[in-house]
């Protein structure tokens, strides 16, 4: 069985059982309140502390919310077992059909990740996905495990505007790859910039689009190659706060995300754009604005960038009080991004 | 010689020509002033009137944005003989390294359709695309053009999470199709829906998944499979004024492109969800907000919608001051969609 049907199931025992024994079923869902998520050091992301908040279905309280986890965890096995997915925004509509009254999707939203803590599994294990997809190119070959599609080959070249990280491709299991690294960009323009300039050929990259703050599926697939083919990450973004933060949630995760295991690579490298990059390569720059320095602000007191390094990269775009967007560096020319600051940087 | 290159070509001899002559070059570019946009009725789309604007080298007035021009044609150029693409932003960008100034990307990319209107190509064809792509999957064969790729072939089922619409499938050429339609729908989750439930199999369809408004090179993909392989044009969006609009401008195109051609597909149907659909469907609806009313009021006075088919929609969806979303089907049951409202629809 599916270690999604196998959660799923026991979750169902452990509301029926009380049932049969004639008492009201509780569930025990692992706390998501700021003061439960704690940073652990040793993995280097953050993760849930010990406190368990208590759905008790015998509290007139807790019946609604314990009436839309239960119906989200009966959907997500339906999706399961017709081998479908939902976005997100499908599985609010889809409520209606049962009853089950939603006020909005945020409130949906939060009764899925409160299965997910429960389940201890990503929803998109669950068959639940975001609408959003980013993008990959390189010379690796996956094997679909999707109905339809399982055991067919795929390889990631095969269409130069590159390949939509969507369900499909996410599941999918690297099986070959003469790509050494993977280098993942933050934008569009300079992922397709990357394809035709043959710079996945050049420095042997398997390339991923961002397109900024990555979908999880997006981290999940690149942790996946670099696990299982042992490929090094790279994460190259724009020279501002926003652009670091990106690399920092790849390398050591997110607070919303603290409930879902084997999401960071904590090995991958965010090669700039840094405020050092900047003066080096002579880079265009816009002047900061107040949302970009209360940023700054808020990472340098966050633990994640308590190494001295990030620190050094804070303190350097707070004394320019300048960025620069990764498509900067086209003022030297088309190539130059490639011939030299990548040649630079991966060579 | 490529077309672009020819235009640009035959541009270049417009600027040079007086100046080997010793007098000022000057260029006659069409207007795209209001009053010169204009409705042609009898092919329902909007078209530029006669008025032309001149951009005279010897007034200093003009010299800034003649430059500006001559500048991006020659970056065409240079991106059309090296087969590459950029985006706007990369243009915009671009521009430093040769000592041109641009104040910000709006001014790049209003000069960027200066150069559309006196080649009368589209940006397309010189090279120059927006980053945001949409997504397209079904029983269509397509032979690529792009370098590196030219003559290779590609199944549009290949992903099961679709392709991406970017440069090379762009300019691709269909060359086989068991397929008889094109499903055009507004968001991604459905598009996702309708793969995963094999409704492009059932329809025969090819999908494509617009994402809002649809890039330029979507719509004109979509004519191109209309054109070449003679498959009508069904849209599925959202029940509001702004899902309504965007099979408008599939149909009829907008002020915006007016000096663009080749981009309409004046048969292409709107499905739905119409007004009369969220009735008969009985859909979950939200209430409209002020700016969906004033929009309404908007489209109501639009030349577009002067057929009385159209102001019927209008007419309904202002009594009903209510919309429903393309998801809210899931309400009856996950492939309600399919074996149901899209069944009525198309088959």
């Amino acid at each position: 069985m599916h270690d999604a049907e196998k959660a799923l199931k026991s979750l169902g025992i452990r509301i029926l059982q009380p049932i049969i024994d004639e008492t009201f079923p509780t569930l025990k869902i692992p706390d998501r309140k700021t003061n439960n998520i704690v940073f652990d050091d040793t993995i280097n992301q953050y993760v849930l502390g010990p406190s368990l908040s208590v759905r008790d279905s015998s509290n007139v309280k807790h019946v609604r919310s314990f009436t839309q986890l239960t119906w989200a965890a009966a959907f997500a096995k339906e999706l399961i077992q017709a081998s479908r997915t939902s976005s997100l925004r499908d599985l609010y509509y889809s409520a209606e059909a049962f009853g089950i009254n939603f006020n909005n999707q945020s409130e949906s939203d939060r009764i899925v990740t409160d299965l997910e803590c429960l389940t201890g599994l990503p929803r998109e294990s669950l068959g639940i996905y975001p609408e959003e997809h980013s993008s990959i190119y390189g010379k690796v070959k996956m094997r679909y495990t999707v109905s339809g599609y399982e055991g067919k080959e795929i390889d990631l070249t095969v269409s130069p505007d590159g390949l939509p990280i969507g369900p499909a491709l996410m599941t999918a299991e690297p099986i070959d790859s003469e790509a050494k690294i993977v280098l993942a960009v933050e934008s569009g323009g300079m992922f397709s910039r990357l394809i035709e300039t043959r710079a996945w050929d050049r420095f042997s990259a398997v390339l991923v689009q961002l397109g900024g703050q990555p979908p999880r599926a997006t981290r999940r697939l690149m942790r996946n190659l670099h696990t299982s083919l042992e490929l090094p990450v790279y994460i190259f973004t724009d020279g501002d706060p926003w652009g670091m933060h990106i690399a920092k949630v790849i390398t050591s995760g997110s607070a919303n995300a603290a409930h879902i295991k084997d999401l960071t690579i904590p090995s991958a490298k965010w090669i700039g754009v840094t405020p050092e990059d900047i003066t080096e390569y002579a880079l265009p720059t816009e002047s900061m604005n107040n949302a970009d320095l209360k940023r700054l602000d808020e990472l340098s007191r966050d633990v994640r960038y308590n190494d001295p390094v990030w620190q050094s990269h804070i303190h350097r775009f707070k004394q320019m009080r300048s960025k620069a967007e990764q498509q900067a560096f086209s003022r030297h020319g088309m190539d130059y991004v490639v011939d030299t600051y990548l040649s630079d940087k991966l060579l």
